[in-house]
């Protein structure tokens, strides 16, 4: 649904929302047993949920496409993640919690090791330990560039994030990366002219980094990219007229729905404080969003039995999560994360929706081939909004 | 598909097809039998015909969407309801069998109850009977406006239509309606400079009709809204080629077939008397639309019992309209009402289409869960012209 008409079409109401996301939920089976993750977990709680609820499963950005966390979470708030792209600088940011301001560009910055002749020699620098880059990373905060405020983040292992602060910095400037070894670092272009001031602060910054660098062992050299202010979204109070909140253990969620105009709650305790803080925030909140984030750390490392134990931890919580009474209950994920890719993959990803207005019993456990079954179908995660807006009577009739 | 794609592909052929409206065809599951309406009903004959049919799940506008009448029809004739919004000024006059000229611009009225202090006190004046709205009708036709044709038309209860006609109307005119209570009417606007003679025209009739209702008990007061002209669209006969017939007991579906350049037959005398309309007429066109009513008025009043009996009703006439012998028969719906909501919905609407080229064999009964499993899958109303053309042989290939 078009944004605009989704502002046009929400009407005020009492009831309430909560989408809970389980980070990479969607798997495959494994050959030998031909059952995935959530077919071999011993997941009662959310299979009798299914069985009430409308089912299906939702393609996160488009056929074949595996998204990012940052598309993955803008599709199911209602964004259309072809249309809203959140730059890499900003997400990189977002996951460290870093507040970016309107006048910031942010970029994600790699540590690099360069030959004498000033070629890139390994584009990770050997994929240097989070606390020498975080060393290293204080070396760079001494750098100072006129007219410009520098803010530079460790994030781990060769990662970090550089953040220039000015009034009137374009964010179009062309990252330094080669993406290949055996060629210098290219120099910052502006793409625009708004720009050029931030690529002249930019290619002065790595001039004196890699000044100062010249004596690092292995990082003594950095390339930047992913060039991106914060974006002015559609804010969900305004579009859905909803007072959302966000309820994440990892700041990269948190920051994700801030981006959608959510207010962002720490719970670092996990389902049980997520739970109790949703309790405790009723009446102040129409919409919580709840991250779970165990299920995918189990499918990046590759491993199918912490991946159904996951799910198992998590479905120990769903009789808490139906007892807080919300009009609209969805459980669903971002992206497939199968732990037999130990990646994220593009494979649609079960999803469940239970109200009082529902087509049920189409499917007899919560797992993606019964989710083929489902009332609704394979479709796309943005339709989520529309469908939870619609199940808690917040939408007005189209046309007469 | 694109109407222009449409018109492109469209070929000449001799096949008859039938496509029966059943209104609000969609419901849910009552909690205790976890049955919908379908469900529950005895409705052999169309069973029997889903069986040997290609069957689905039609989206009338779009996820989460509760169509009105209107979009809910034109998606069926293959009018994306986003881009062809139809306005209520024209609904109403279409609802009520006005016929609307090219110079008209028509408005949705509300009589309303205004306090001494000329603020509204209730917006529908106490839903005045539809005798005493008819009869202050009669007075407000007696005001007359320099240089345009007033027509007050009544409609139901605190209802009517008034029609403005005169060469060069605009219909970009503001509402007058406040939407709330406690303030006063609002006056009409132009929008645009080409409208500024009809917000003149409206807002002095408003003036002499409040001046003229100063005596009425209730309905002392008017607000108007959705100034609308007739729209131009694309015609059927032109798109696709199709002489088409509507036979509809209600004028408001005579006026959308009329939209769509459709020849309205009335059938007052229901299902019978459309069958056998349609036997006469069918030298005569090349596609039928059959509108029954039934199912959505006993789904609007909430009545579960009657749904199933509307059904039933209808699946009596069901051999009737299998051997009328069409190429293609489709049986659907323009929108959800299920009996538990008594209202329109968004849930997708059963759907099947029977024709010597089906994948048939898929559902064993016609209803919502079934639908689920049928060959169509769950799919955007606005297809099913394209799918009837395909099925009738009168679509080309497309490319080489």
């Amino acid at each position: 649904m078009d944004l605009e008409l989704a502002k046009r079409l929400s009407q005020p109401n009492t009831t309430k929302i909560i989408l809970c996301v389980l980070d990479g939920l969607g798997g495959l089976p494994r050959h030998e047993t031909l059952r995935s993750e959530m077919e071999a977990a011993q997941i009662t709680n959310l299979d009798r949920l299914a069985q009430r609820s409308e089912v299906g499963l939702t393609v996160p950005v488009g056929p074949g496409i595996t998204p990012g966390s940052g598309p993955g979470h803008l599709a199911l708030f209602g964004y259309d993640p072809y249309k809203f792209d959140i730059g890499r600088g900003v997400l990189e940011a977002v996951g460290i919690d870093f507040e970016l301001g309107p006048d910031d560009v942010a970029a994600r910055g790699n540590f690099c090791t360069l030959a004498t002749d000033g070629t890139v020699s390994d584009r990770r620098a050997g994929r240097v330990a989070t606390e020498e880059s975080t060393r290293i990373v204080e070396r760079l905060r001494t750098i100072s560039i006129p007219g410009v405020e520098i803010f530079v983040e460790p994030v781990r292992e060769h990662r970090f994030v550089l953040v220039l602060r000015a009034k009137g910095l374009g964010d179009r400037v062309s990252g330094t990366d080669p993406q290949k070894e055996d060629v210098p670092p290219l120099a910052a272009r502006a793409l625009d002219e708004e720009s050029s001031g931030t690529a002249d602060a930019v290619n002065a910054f790595i001039t004196s980094a890699t000044e100062m660098l010249r004596d690092e062992p292995q990082a003594n050299g950095i390339m930047l990219r992913g060039f991106a202010k914060y974006p002015t979204l559609p804010q969900f109070t305004d579009t859905w007229g909803l007072r959302a909140a966000a309820l994440a253990v990892y700041p990269m969620y948190r920051g994700l729905a801030k981006l959608a105009g959510m207010t962002a709650l720490a719970c670092p305790g996990g389902m049980e404080e997520q739970i109790q803080r949703v309790r405790d925030e009723w009446d102040n909140y129409d919409f919580f969003f709840l991250h779970y984030k165990k299920t995918d750390a189990a499918g990046e490392d590759g491993d199918f039995e912490r991946k159904m134990q996951a799910l198992q931890e998590f479905d120990a919580y769903v009789p808490a999560l139906i007892e807080l009474g919300a009009d609209v209950l969805m459980i669903g994920g971002d992206h497939s994360t199968p732990a037999l890719m130990a990646a994220h993959s593009w494979h649609p990803v079960p999803f469940l929706l239970h109200s009082s207005y529902c087509r049920e019993g189409n499917a007899r456990s919560f797992a993606e081939q019964e989710c083929v079954r489902g009332s609704l179908g394979i479709f796309p995660a943005v339709d989520v909004m529309p469908l939870a807006m619609a199940h808690a009577m917040r939408l007005e009739k189209y046309g007469a």
